[in-house]
């Protein structure tokens, strides 16, 4: 890897984490970085998510050999736009979108004479602002580049090498395919969850205090997920559009009809379904994509 | 709390972790237990689960002052019938189930000469069997329980500290309520996460290996969940039916104003809603019913 510089814009969660990793995994690489709110370039100054945090998004990325924009998916194209006449031609440009056709299609347009690399990294939480990076968050996670067709190779190499030095396993991966299979694994569970929440939050007949209370038979999992920022799955809905609704349609089926199993009592039905669903979760735990420790850390606290 | 002999009937995730919890928290308790299994009878003498494993339930409850049902809602009405002829009439019968009208009434009247204190610990993993149990499982957890009006006040208050000792925090409530309570804080999310998982493993554009590789991004929390036994979820379904289909018309509403959102690309109404559930999120947190660390434990493996 010769990557020396890199500007990271946006220090929330995922730019957060990425300043940290660097300073961790790659010690010897420089990072630079700029937020538009003041309070939260304080924070990550504070806290030294980058090496040095600018007051202003020119100077942050000036001599930089990777910029990657780290903001909701809705503002990449903006950002990139204002940015461009202070970014050099030499940077890769790379960023951390949840939905990637349309940020590809944004960057590529903004920034004609750069390598654009666009990238998203599946790893998260449901927090969000500058306290919430850790730099372990990409460890053992898979980070997905979409490169478009015609791309430097060696800028591709370049990307695939830094995102594996901060843990994570790379794969290429269409624009088009990341946003349909996206559309499954994140934000239809999101969009789900926020409903259940929300449906959960007005019913007359049981009480919030008591949807709360009784959480831990399997809601509380949901309000984890249906905490995520809002700016950022507004934009991530509006920018993938089709291929969740497209998604939502099939879920949307497969829901009626356990509803009809469930109306008729067919018993059967639903031994089958939930018996068949066990085997996915068995393959995730296998392949160190979650924990099955049957107490869920709670012993560690 | 004068009960000093427990029978557990059913070896599994509860009825382990009851048995392993009574010799933590009240070991003065002696108690005995009994599976339909030879296999889980083994595993449940040589994990200690409880002081006696017997091979015939009659033995089991023979002396006891309470006995707990602690196998499948629909297996319990059968259980209780079978076992009645040996149960004293001193004994104070109480269950697990995660359904409560019917089992209430089952018991009711398949043991019409003791008192009778359903109960519903609102707490569980994904894993099933005698290797699942452990003693925190209750902690800081909520119990339900549903006493039949008229119930012995005496019972009641024994079951209440039984509980309580278990470390968790007890709560009365009428039968049909918990069933409504319950339907949305468990039940619901249930199906809904069987359902995505079935959904996710069908498509045709998205193989079963990538949605397995990138569920991080949400999906895998769904996974944990729809992982849980099919028995056990069968049976709460066909239990509950009612306040589950009344629950999951109102999600459905919900889920489809959302899609029209979507589709309008109506980016307000998208922020309005995922901004308001997070609010339940913080609750959830300060009432300790889960864990807000951000890398939710990953940092302790
Ligand atoms: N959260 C996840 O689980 C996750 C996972 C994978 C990928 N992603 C992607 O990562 C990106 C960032 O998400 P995040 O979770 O890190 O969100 P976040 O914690 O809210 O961080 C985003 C940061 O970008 C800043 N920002 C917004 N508009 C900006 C602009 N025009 N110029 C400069 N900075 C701006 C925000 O500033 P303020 O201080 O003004 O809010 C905030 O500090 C998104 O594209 C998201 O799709 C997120
Ligand atoms: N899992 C949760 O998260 C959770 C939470 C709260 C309440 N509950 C309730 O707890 C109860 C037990 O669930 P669980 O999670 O402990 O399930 P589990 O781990 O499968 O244990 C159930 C046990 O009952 C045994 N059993 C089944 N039918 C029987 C019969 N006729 N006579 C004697 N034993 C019989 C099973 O034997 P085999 O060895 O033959 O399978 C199994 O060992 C259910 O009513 C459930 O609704 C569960």
């Amino acid at each position: 890897m010769t990557i020396e510089r890199v500007a990271i814009i946006g220090l929330g969660l995922l730019g957060g984490s990425v300043g940290l990793a660097i300073a961790e995994y790659l010690p010897q690489v420089a990072t630079t970085g700029y937020d538009a709110s003041p309070e939260t370039r304080q924070r990550a100054a504070e806290r030294g998510l980058v090496g040095t945090v600018h007051d202003n998004a020119a100077d942050a990325v000036a001599d930089a050999d990777l910029v990657i924009f780290c903001v909701p998916v809705g503002a990449i194209a903006d950002v990139a736009r204002e940015m461009a006449a202070a970014i050099p031609a030499k940077a890769i440009i790379s960023d951390v979108g949840s939905s990637k056709a349309a940020v590809s299609q944004a960057l590529a347009e903004a920034l004609p004479n750069n390598a654009v690399v666009p990238a998203h990294p599946v790893a998260g939480t449901e927090r969000s602002g500058p306290d919430a990076g850790f730099p372990a968050l990409f460890r053992q996670r898979w980070c997905i580049l979409t490169p478009p067709e015609g791309t430097d190779p060696d800028a591709i190499a370049e990307v695939s090498a830094f995102w594996e030095a901060l843990g994570a396993k790379v794969e290429l991966m269409d624009a088009a395919h990341h946003d349909l299979v996206l559309a499954v694994t994140s934000h239809i569970p999101h969009l789900i969850a926020y409903t259940i929440v929300g449906t959960a939050s007005d019913l007359e007949d049981v009480t919030r205090s008591e949807v709360i209370k009784y959480s831990a038979g399997g809601f509380r999992d949901f309000t984890r997920i249906a905490a995520s920022d809002p700016t950022m799955w507004r934009d991530v809905f509006l920018t993938n559009r089709e291929a969740v609704l497209e998604m939502l349609g099939r879920f949307t089926e497969d829901l009626t009809a356990l509803q009809r199993a469930i109306r008729r009592e067919d018993g059967q039905a639903l031994f089958d379904l939930f018996t068949r669903t066990r085997a996915i979760r068995r393959s995730i735990i296998e392949q160190g994509q979650d924990d099955a420790r049957p107490d869920f850390g709670r012993g560690d606290h």
